[in-house]
């Protein structure tokens, strides 16, 4: 990669590189993947591609219908131009079927269609294991305001909303997803919350609809295998056309444990 | 005890049995402690009857600034009459300083104050070791209704205001407290909300502003020792006058490890 360039962050699955003009950032998707806090890791080669670009698409439909998001565009294979943010500490996840720790937690058994969506909202804090927290710990600790928190929930119900059609129409069910978003402040003054981070089958649960296939990051945690093939067909149900993913292209199969 | 009443519910630390009048509960104070989901358990004869005075007193208080509770009038030792209440399964906490779970969640150290009171609901459910959950997994699930919720934080607060001050008045810190609240149904169809259950130093954090001795349970979780003279003392400042506790009397001595 270009190296000139100052890195500002290096996460589990990212890198943030300052961006061509202030108040940018460069997004580059590594291909990591992390689970149990980091206990567990592996590198699937390709799956920053498919990542990177399955998270444009996604940004881009937001953006279009009107949930204000970071991504500007994609820059390449593996990076996108994003407006720089302060990350508000907060994991947003939002759940339409019961699985993960929902269901350990409340004794819920996993494929629980929920009586209605559950945004939930963990602190981002990777030596407490990012414990779940609620809006008195956000106020009391000022992590976040109270209007914001209805703003990130509003929003957190538009994305589930439009990525629940978005994934059914392709015959998939969208179980649950993790958001994270930031604050951008105005030249006038004025701040705004927008969508961060990204939005890829490494942060969502996403099961076929007729085999229950599970398309996500899953297959990792569970020692599923499968899990290029699994992005490249959630990218290929999207309609994205990703030339060279992974070192052995899968195309269009059906996921199946290795 | 009285072998004729019908038990309704031996619970870990109180029994309930039927009362003299449809819509009423005796609920009878035993002296057996637990903690960590009773996998700890001892007997600490005379605790039932501290426990049953303490919870009297501060239950009639409470009645009189309008806190509406179960508490009718204390029959004997050991035993209150209560209104029968459809419980709410949720334990509401209320915590002014970082204590207990809250410090390991959130990595934030013991004895703290917190920038304002927080308040927790947890689901009570002992096989899963009541997790705490939030607005969003309460109304899902129907524990109870947004109105119902935004009540019992109301109540809650009011309750933690008045204690705070009470105790502060004889010395001593509210760190944090339990409680429960249940729904009576009047003849009109009125749906009330009511403090329920007990308020005592099992439930309480109470912490002396002097010495920073510790006058409640944790005395019996953490093997301190003196839990029964902790209990007295709480008791004697509080001018409840017990005239025999525990079998060795303690009176108003200072608390110290046994
Ligand atoms: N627009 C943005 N501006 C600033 N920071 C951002 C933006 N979008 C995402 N981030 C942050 O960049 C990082 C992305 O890296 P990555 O997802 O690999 O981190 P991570 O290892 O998951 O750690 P974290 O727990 O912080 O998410 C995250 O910390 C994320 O919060
Ligand atoms: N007014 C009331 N009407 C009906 N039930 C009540 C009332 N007040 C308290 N209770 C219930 O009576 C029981 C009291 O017993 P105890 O506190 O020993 O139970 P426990 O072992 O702590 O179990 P739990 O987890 O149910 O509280 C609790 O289940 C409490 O919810
Ligand atoms: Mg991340
Ligand atoms: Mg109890």
């Amino acid at each position: 990669m270009n190296n000139r360039r100052r890195r500002i962050y290096e996460g589990k699955a990212k890198v943030l590189y300052e961006g061509p003009e202030p108040g940018t950032l460069i997004q580059h998707f590594k291909d990591d993947a992390t689970a149990f806090n980091a206990q567990k890791h592996e590198r699937f080669e390709g799956k920053g591609v498919l990542n990177n670009r399955i998270s444009e698409y996604i940004f881009s439909r937001l953006n279009e219908i009107g949930v204000p998001t970071h991504f500007i565009r994609r820059l390449n294979m593996r990076e996108q131009l994003i407006r720089e943010v302060e990350i508000i500490p907060l994991e947003v996840v939002v759940r339409n079927v019961v699985a993960g720790s929902l269901g350990t937690r409340l004794g819920l058994e996993e494929g629980m269609q929920l009586p209605r969506s559950i945004i939930e909202f963990y602190y981002k804090a990777d030596k407490l294991n990012d414990p779940m927290v609620t809006e008195e710990h956000i106020t009391a600790f000022g992590w976040a305001a109270p209007q914001e928190i209805d703003e990130m929930m509003a929003l957190a119900l538009r994305i589930n909303d439009f990525l629940s059609g978005l994934f059914l129409g392709i015959g998939i069910r969208l179980v649950d997803f993790k958001v994270e978003f930031g604050r951008i402040y105005d030249p006038d003054g004025q701040v705004r919350i927008v969508l961060a981070d990204e939005i890829s089958p490494d942060c969502c649960r996403l099961w076929d609809i007729e085999t229950k296939d599970r398309l996500d990051k899953d297959r990792f945690r569970r020692d599923m295998g499968g899990l290029l093939e699994a992005y490249s067909e959630v990218a290929r149900r999207l309609g994205i056309l990703v030339d060279n993913p992974a070192p052995k292209p899968s195309g269009p199969v059906l996921v199946q444990s290795k």
